[in-house]
Order: C-alpha cells, then structure tokens, then sequence
C-alpha cells in the first residue's frame, strides 16, 4: 500500500534527523506527522473480508437470551443444591485416551485437537466420563455432585429443536455403594421437581431396567454382535411406527456388519441411569464404585421457554439496575460521578449516561426502555440544598428529597440507603 | 481372552437351543447362564493401563476449590451487575480465521482443533476478540457487558503461580461512542471496587497511555519493525532490573530479525484498554466502534485465596445443606423418605443417609462432618405423636417437636417452615 510506504519514509525521516542531531523542536515535529499518519493508516487497516459467523451448530447468547438461561439455570441448580450436592468442575478437553472406548460408534463426534506437539486431546463429549476419571484419580469412592458445563459433538445440528455441536448438560449424579434404589429414588425425583418448577407443561418419566432388555433380546435369540444395534431401533419406537422398526430389525438381524443408527432424541429434556463399570475401567486395578446419574438437556429448555417468552410479549430486563443517575443542568459531571460512586459504594446497581451534558429527557427515556425503575436527579437548586431529588420513572411520582448530609459524608448515608433499598 | 471365548460359545449354544425349539424352561436356563457370564466378564474387563490424569496446564476444580471459585466470582459478578452490565456468552471456539492477526507472535499459542472436515476452528483465546466478533456480527454499536467463560493458551504452565492453560477471564467491555474517558474511568472504578472486595489486600494500579511510548520511541529513533518488541523489552522492567533492559534493548536494535519476548506477566490480577480498531477489522466496510474494558485474572486470585484459606485452618462448606432427615429406629426408610419429600418440596436443602437403617450416631457423624445445622429425627413415639424431633447439631439442643400435621397435609405446614428457616 502506499499509504504504508509513505509511513515508512517518514519513520526513515525522523531517524535521520536522530542520526544528524537536528534541531529538537524539528524532530518533534516529524514525530508528530509520523504519527498522524500511523493513526490514520489504522482507519484504513482492516477492510478486509471475513466470514462473519459463529462455528456450525454454535451459537452465540445475547442479553436476553442470557437472562432466559440464567432463569433455568436458577431453578436447576437451587434443586441440585436443595438435595445437598456438591459442585465440580474438569477442563474442556481431557486426553484422548481417556474418551477412547467409552462411546462406541459415537466416537466419530468427539473433537479432537490439531496435534500441535505434546497430548493428544479431545473435547468433552459429555460429563459423565470426565467425572468418571475425576472419581479414579482421586480414588474418591463417595460423593454428590452435580456438573453444569458445555460438551462438544459433532452431531448434525438442528438448531430450531434445539439440538447443537456446543451444548449445556446439567448433570447430577450420586457414586458410591449404597441400599440398593434409594439413590436411584432420588434422581428420578430431582427431574420431577426440576420439571415442574420450570413449569413446562405436563411431562412423563420413563423408568426401564436395561437387563429386562438384555434378557428379552438373548430369549429371542439376538446375537452378541447385535446387541447395541437392536438397542438403537427399539430406541426409535418412540418416533417411528412398529411395523417400521420390525423390518428395520429383520434386516439387521439379517446383516453380516454391525451398523449403528444414531438415536434421534426429539423431544426428551432429560436422561439418566445408572453406570456402575465406568469408574473400575479407568482404575488401574478395575475398582468399582457404582454410579447412578442424570442429565438435563437444557437447549432444548431454553427453546421451549425462549418461544413462550415471545409469544407472551413479556418484556424480559437485562439488567438490574435500580437507579439511574441523571443531571438537569450542564456541567454537573462531576457531582454526578460523585453520587453514582457513593452508590456503587453502598451497593446500589446504578448507571449513568456517557456524557458530559445529556439531555433530562434522553436520561429519562433511558430509563424507560431498560427499565430502571428510579432515577436520582443532581440539579443545581437541589446541590445547594445538599439534597438529591429522587422520583419513580413509572408515576413521575417524587419520593425524595430528604435531607441527605451533602456536606458531611456524603450523599447517601446508611439510613437513606436503608430506605431506598424499601423502594425497590 | 479364554472368558469371552467362552460367552460367544454359550450364547451360540443359547441361538441353537432357540432354532432347534427347545424346551423354553431350559431356554430361560441357558440364557441366565450366559446373562452371569457376561455381568462376570464386565467385571474383568477396564484392567487396562490408563493415564489418569487432567491435560498438561489444566486442572479439575474439586468441591472446596469451586466454593473459593464461587465467592470470587460472586463478589466480581455483583460489581458488574452494579454497573448495570448485561451479560452475553459466546461458543468456546471460534472459525480459525477470526482469531488470525488478532495477536501477533502469541498465535502460536492458540489451540487449533483438528480438521475432522467442514470448518476449521480454534479454542478462543481471550474473550476479547470473539466479543469485537459479536458486535460487528450483529451491527451492535453500543453495549455494556460482561463475560466470565475460560480461554486457552498453549503457553508455558506456571501452576502454582496460578498460570494455566485453561483459565478464566472475568470481561467487562463498554463499547460505542460517548464522551472522553467517561467509560474508561469507570472501568478502573470497577477494578479498585472488585479487588477491594476481594480483600487481597494492598494493590497498585498503574494508568498508562501508549502513545505516550510511541511517542518517546519515534523521539528515540526505534524502527517501525521494532515497536513491538521494544514494547516486550520495556514490559519488563517490572521484573528485571534496568541495566539487564538496557542491554536487550541494545542487541534489539541492532538486529536483523525481530523477535518478540514472551511478555511474563507475575502480581498482575487485572489488565484492560482501550481497543478501538478491533471491530472495525470485522466490519466488512471497516466501520468502527471505539471500546474499553478490563479483564479481571481469577486464577491468581484464586490461588491467594485458597493459600489463604489454608492457612486461616477456616472450614469451608461444600454445601447448603439445612437439615438431615434421621431415623432413631430401624424400618423408616419409608418414613424418611415422605419427610424429606416435603422438606423439598417446601424448599428445605435436605439430605438423608442412602442406607435402609442408618445408625442414629452415624447420621449425627455425617452432620459434624459436613456441617449440617439442624438434624430432624424420625422415631417410631414421634411417628405415633404426629411429630418430628428437630434439633441443633452443635449444641444438641432441642428445638422441636411442634405439633406438625402429619395426618393432615403432611408433616411441614406453611408455618412451621417459618419457624424453620428462621432456625437456620
């Protein structure tokens, strides 16, 4: 570019007058239109073309989508925490090997990382692993815990239901060997209370024994090598008809090569069961601790409660805020930087404009369109009566002055914090 | 292996006995037989050699760990909120080309993931630039919002000083057009209000302009190709003495090729700037939208404030459990079960020992262990009374029983989990 070329030669400029020891006030001048020109090369830097996008089945969450998130989450983790779990947290990524074998015919949807030297990684693909792995290296033979974290796979996406390659699962699991059912009991009633308290509608909770399957299977004389691949056609009785199923099962029966079918899984929000062998493979001398678990599917969730929302026309806030700071006159920045500090220091959400002088009305409207709920006005009368007018946005209704010791320490002292606390 | 030789050989045995129509009591028989052989094999099976351990940089958050995590990221959240920050979340990678020239000789320390196919992405490596990426996507020229999530550095782990290769940042952006440094003073209120509350005690922190440098190094004569590395140089002088500086930068200048030193960053918590190009460089007609922020480094903070903890021999909880359900007497499983259902229910953080008849000291064990406040006993005169014996753990105080309905609607009644939340 010659804009580029023009810069250099400038920079050479300036060295040479370095080099020559010209005269200071010379060479400051030279610096300056240097970097004039740097500055404006970088207006015109970056006119680039970029695919701008997120990665496929990714998406990104914006305020009120996060405020819908944060409501779900809310309830999940307030029920995990009323049944006494404990918290975890693993990396992202573990090593390879440690996914290697744990999902069959899925392992072609795990991640892995470019080799850039060093482990070979993979991303996590659900939660129950890592936690596995956890439990063995840490010999932890006992604990309740629940997980919240994204898993990755390379699933074909389908984002309108819900379905994506980055995904939240919120996983509860109880590990260690106890009474037969009674932990067991409990996962099925974390779902249900989970369920109702997001209050998405009437729900069933299918209860099945794997074994009762296994046995079924050898009765009717299913081979071995079969197991997992009729296991993913009964899975599709939910969606697919009998008679379809039926011939999908004679044909496989009938097959020389194994071929899974992914599970579709429309519909279901939730998931779990019990995994009593995961741990001893990862122990080196095979341990067991039994395990039983659940998982919410939470997109899912947040698609159904995302379109209620909309569909309710309920104007979702995304912030907290409680008061906005606004002046009436010019010039009043600083008394206004002043209250909002004081604010912030007694632990009030507060906002202000950017701006040296904005408009009463512009503060206002501010108000109204995120919501704020008071705004605290700084004007000169009210300054010299060491006073802060306070009023409602809804009603226009003024509820302060009081009589703020302005003087003394400060605006807010702790018995009008008190009494703005009452307002909210 | 000889035993899974043996299981294809009996469920052989199993199939022909089917085909042949034999007897199907002997059918059931054999099929039990090899249902045993199997569950058998299964525990044999996982002796294999595994790696247990978490990938190089990285770390598992156990529960203690994720209490420190959790009052950090309270008291860093709540500034934001207070701020009137709204939040968004973004994919944990991005498409690789986003992340190209973003940052300069530190690219190579990006996480690349393997091309399995379609796009080619890359783990985020500050929250940053997928934040420039939102905004330009989604033509936002005016927001205020935080973001806590982790970003990867293939760098070289320093753990106990808190540096990893997962970690996370703590954002806070204001991005848009506003008046001069009205944003930007509220980004360093927001560091001295989070580092305050976090109580790491004294801290320093330093205001710069890097202008101001660029303007002292064209006055000095630095070459364009050298900005950046002087500027590595000069970062050092928090760490190395002058002299040592001096001479590095000598050698610098006198080179061919440039070479940036890894800027080593030790006692620094917290960083931030002014980054107006950034989203222009998105922008396919290179609009700009100026911004500031400041991103808070929990992993040192966190390191403090485990160090800390340790040293203080303070106990930390791991949960919020209220009460445990406990039975004096044998056969009230059930009992307890019913009991702990309506705790729930009513919002009570509950638990009960997973074992049909738990020894009544070891559930008051389980209670010292844990902390447990109150301990709620089922006994079988309670049960005949209608009642339910509560009582302080610490003290073995007796509190109740109050005559709860357990006829009626069940053993907690509206007000009697008043009186119960005012216990805790």
């Amino acid at each position: 570019m010659a804009e580029e070329a023009a810069v250099r030669a400038q920079a050479d400029a300036v060295r040479r007058l370095k080099q020559d020891k010209a005269d200071p006030d010379e060479i400051a001048k030279e610096v300056a239109k240097l970097l004039e020109m740097k500055a404006q090369l970088g207006e015109d830097e970056g006119k680039h073309k970029f695919v701008l996008k997120t990665p496929k089945g990714t998406r990104d969450y914006g305020p009120k989508q996060m405020a819908i998130r944060e409501r779900a989450f809310n309830a999940i983790i307030s029920c995990f925490k009323r049944h006494g779990a404990e918290v975890i947290d693993t990396p992202v990524f573990e090593l390879k090997e440690t996914l290697t074998g744990k999902y069959g015919e899925d392992s072609k949807l795990i991640y892995d990382l470019k080799d850039q030297g060093g482990e070979l990684l993979s991303l996590r693909y659900d939660l129950t692993v890592p936690f596995a792995r956890y439990l063995a290296m840490n010999k932890i033979t006992n604990i309740k815990r629940y997980h919240i974290a994204k898993v990755y796979r390379r699933d074909n996406p389908a984002m309108t239901r819900g379905r994506y390659r980055e995904f939240y699962q919120c996983d509860f699991d109880i590990a260690g060997q106890f009474d037969p059912m009674i932990p067991d009991a409990e996962c099925l009633k974390i779902v249900h209370e989970i369920l109702s308290d997001l209050q998405l509608g009437d729900f069933i909770i299918k209860v099945n024994d794997r074994r009762i399957l296994d046995g079924m299977f050898a009765v009717c004389g299913v081979p071995d090598s079969k197991f997992r691949t009729i296991c993913s056609s009964v899975d599709k009785l939910d969606k697919v008809p009998w008679e379809e199923v039926r011939s999908e099962m004679a044909v496989l029966l009938h097959q020389e090569n194994e071929h899974v079918e992914e599970a579709v899984s429309v519909g279901s929000v939730a998931g779990g069961g019990r995994y009593d062998g995961l741990v001893g493979m990862f122990d080196p001398k095979g341990r067991k601790v039994p395990c039983v678990g659940v998982s919410i599917g939470i997109e899912r969730i947040f698609s159904i409660l995302e379109q209620r929302l909309e569909a309710s026309e309920e104007k979702i806030r995304t912030t907290e805020t409680q008061v906005l700071v606004a002046s009436a006159q010019k010039k009043l920045l600083e008394e206004r930087l002043k209250l909002i500090s004081e604010l912030w220091d007694g632990g009030i959400k507060a906002e202000m404009l950017y701006k040296k002088n904005p408009k009463l009305l512009n503060q206002l409207q501010y108000c109204e369109d995120t919501g704020i709920p008071l705004v605290a006005i700084v004007g000169e009368q009210e300054l010299k009566d060491g006073v802060v007018k306070l009023r409602i946005v809804a009603t226009r209704e003024e509820v302060w002055p009081v009589a703020a010791c302005h003087g003394g320490g400060g605006y807010v002292t702790l018995q009008t914090q008190w009494s703005f606390q009452q307002l909210l």
